[in-house]
C-alpha cells in the first residue's frame, strides 16, 4: 500500500509539530515530514542498546559537524522533553528503519513492540533547519526549486572513530554564486546544532569527489558556469558509521522520516 | 633623504598609540605604520573641503563595504576624539598626500600649513585590523609571510556614485585552502567597520579581474593548487573615487602611512 501522503491526512507547513506527532503516532502519517510545520526543528532518530550507546555518543562527541546531538534520551525512556513534552518516539515520527546486524530488515511505522529497557535514543539536527534559514535570506537552493533530494557524496575526510562506529565523512552539496556561498556561510555558522558551516567549497576533488553528476545519495543537481559547489557536513554520516558498525540492533528514521520537534528553527540561532 | 625606519625612532609593535602619534607630531616618524602598535585600529584619512564633504560622506554611506566610515570631524576641527583624545589629524599621521585637481601633488610630513576651517577629516577602516583577526585565529596570509603588499585589482564592479565620486570597486585577494576561506568568512564577517566579509571567492574572470598574476595594485600573491582566491572590498577604492573626482583640494594618508588609533582592533567586532 502506497503510504499516505501529508495533505490527504491533514496536515502541512502550517501544522503544529503536536498534530504532525499525532498523526504519525495515530498511523495514519506514514510518508516524509518534509516542509511540515516548517519553522520547527526536525531531528534525525538513531536508538541504540546501551552496549553501543556510549560509543555512539563519544562518535557524535568527537564528530560533531556531521553528528550534532539535539537530545539523547534516558536508558529505556522513550520521551525527549527537551523537544517537546508528549514525544514518544516509539510511535511519534512515520516511518522507522530496523537494523539487524548492519542490514536493513524492516520498516515498520511504530516500534513499541521492539521497546527494550536498555534502548537508549539520540535526536541530531538536520539540513533542513539551515535550508529554512537560507531561503528566508533570500538565498535560493537549486534542489529545493528543483524539488530534488539535496546531493550527498562520500568523501575522502573520515570521521573520528569511537568503538565500533567509523567511517567516511558525507557531505552534502549546493551550488550557490559566490555571493550567496558567502552569505550561506554566515546564515549556517549561526546554526552549529544543525551541521553548522561549510566544511569545503570549490574544487570537489580536494575533498575525494571524482564526479559531482554521480552523488552517492539524493539527486544530482546541476552547477552552472557561475557557481561554486558548497559542502556541508551531512546526516548520511552517521547512518553510515552505523551501518559499518553492524551493531546486533538499531533503529532510525526512516529517509525524510523525522521527528518533528516543538523547537523552532530559530531557536537553534548561535547568535 | 630616505624616511627614518619605526625601529629606528624607538617605535615599534607594542608602542602605545600615543606613541606612534607623538613620533610622527614629532617628525621623527615619517614612514609606515604597518605592525606599529599591533593590537590597535589604523585608519585610512581623507581630508575634503566641505564643499565634497556632503558628497563624500554620501559615497561611503553607499559603498560602507569598500568605504567603512570610522569617523568624521567636525568642519574645520582637525580632532578625531572618539578615535583618540589628543588625536591632530594634520600632524600624526607619518605622511600625507596632497592632491590639486585629481594630480597628486606633494607629500609632506604635516599639514598644518594647508588647514583650512572648511576641512572635514574622514577617518576609514582598513583590513590592516581583520588581518590580524585572521592571523590571530591561525589563519596564515601569504602576503605577510611574503613581507609583501595585498595584491589588489580593480574590478567591473562599480561602486554607487555620489555627487563626482565614482569608479570601479578596487578588491584586494588573499589565497586561501577552502577551510581556512570559511574561516576567514566567519572571523572578518565579525568586522563590518574594516571591509566585513569578502565580496567575492573563486573565479577571478566573474568581477572582471582577468590574470591574478598582474594586480593593479600592490605585489602579485601566487594561488596554489588547493586554494581559492578569496576577494575583500579594498580602501584603495575610495582613493580611486577621488582621483576620479578631480576635486580642487584632497589630502589622505601616503600609502602604509596610517592614522593609529586609541581603539582596539577586537573593539570593532560586531559579535
Amino acid at each position: 500500500m502506497k503510504p499516505a501522503s501529508p495533505a490527504s491526512v491533514g496536515v502541512g507547513p502550517d501544522s503544529t509539530p503536536a498534530q504532525i506527532r499525532g498523526a504519525a503516532r495515530a498511523g495514519a502519517l506514514t510518508s516524509h515530514t518534509s516542509g511540515l510545520a516548517h519553522r520547527h526543528v526536525q531531528g534525525n532518530l538513531v536508538i541504540l542498546p546501551q552496549a553501543q550507546a556510549a560509543d555512539f555518543l563519544r562518535f557524535c562527541q568527537r564528530n560533531p559537524k556531521p553528528c550534532p546531538l539535539l537530545a539523547v534520551s534516558e536508558p529505556g525512556d522513550p520521551r525527549l522533553p527537551s523537544m517537546g513534552e508528549d514525544i514518544d518516539v516509539r510511535s511519534d515520527l512515520p516511518r522507522y528503519r530496523v537494523w539487524r546486524d548492519g542490514r536493513l530488515v524492516d520498516q515498520p511505522t511504530d516500534i513499541s513492540e521492539l521497546w527494550r529497557g536498555d534502548l537508549v535514543a539520540f535526536l541530531l539536527g538536520c539540513s533542513f533547519s539551515f535550508e529554512q534559514a537560507l531561503i528566508d535570506e533570500g538565498v535560493m537552493l537549486r534542489h529545493v526549486d528543483l524539488g530534488h533530494n539535496v546531493a550527498m557524496y562520500r568523501t575522502t575526510m573520515d570521521t573520528v572513530p569511537a568503538g565500533p562506529f567509523h567511517g567516511p565523512l558525507v557531505v552534502s552539496m549546493r551550488p550557490l554564486r559566490a555571493a550567496d556561498a558567502i552569505r550561506a556561510i554566515q546564515i549556517t555558522s549561526r546554526f552549529p546544532a544543525v551541521h553548522g558551516a561549510p566544511i569545503h567549497l570549490g574544487d570537489p576533488a580536494l575533498i575525494g569527489i571524482t564526479d559531482l553528476s554521480r552523488p552517492d545519495y539524493g539527486d544530482p543537481v546541476p552547477v552552472l558556469d557561475d557557481e561554486t559547489p558548497v559542502f556541508w557536513a551531512c546526516g548520511v554520516t552517521p547512518q553510515a558509521a552505523l551501518e559499518n558498525a553492524r551493531v546486533p540492533l538499531a533503529i532510525t528514521h526512516a529517509p525524510g522520516c523525522m521527528l518533528v520537534t516543538d523547537l523552532f528553527n530559530h531557536q537553534l540561532a548561535s547568535f
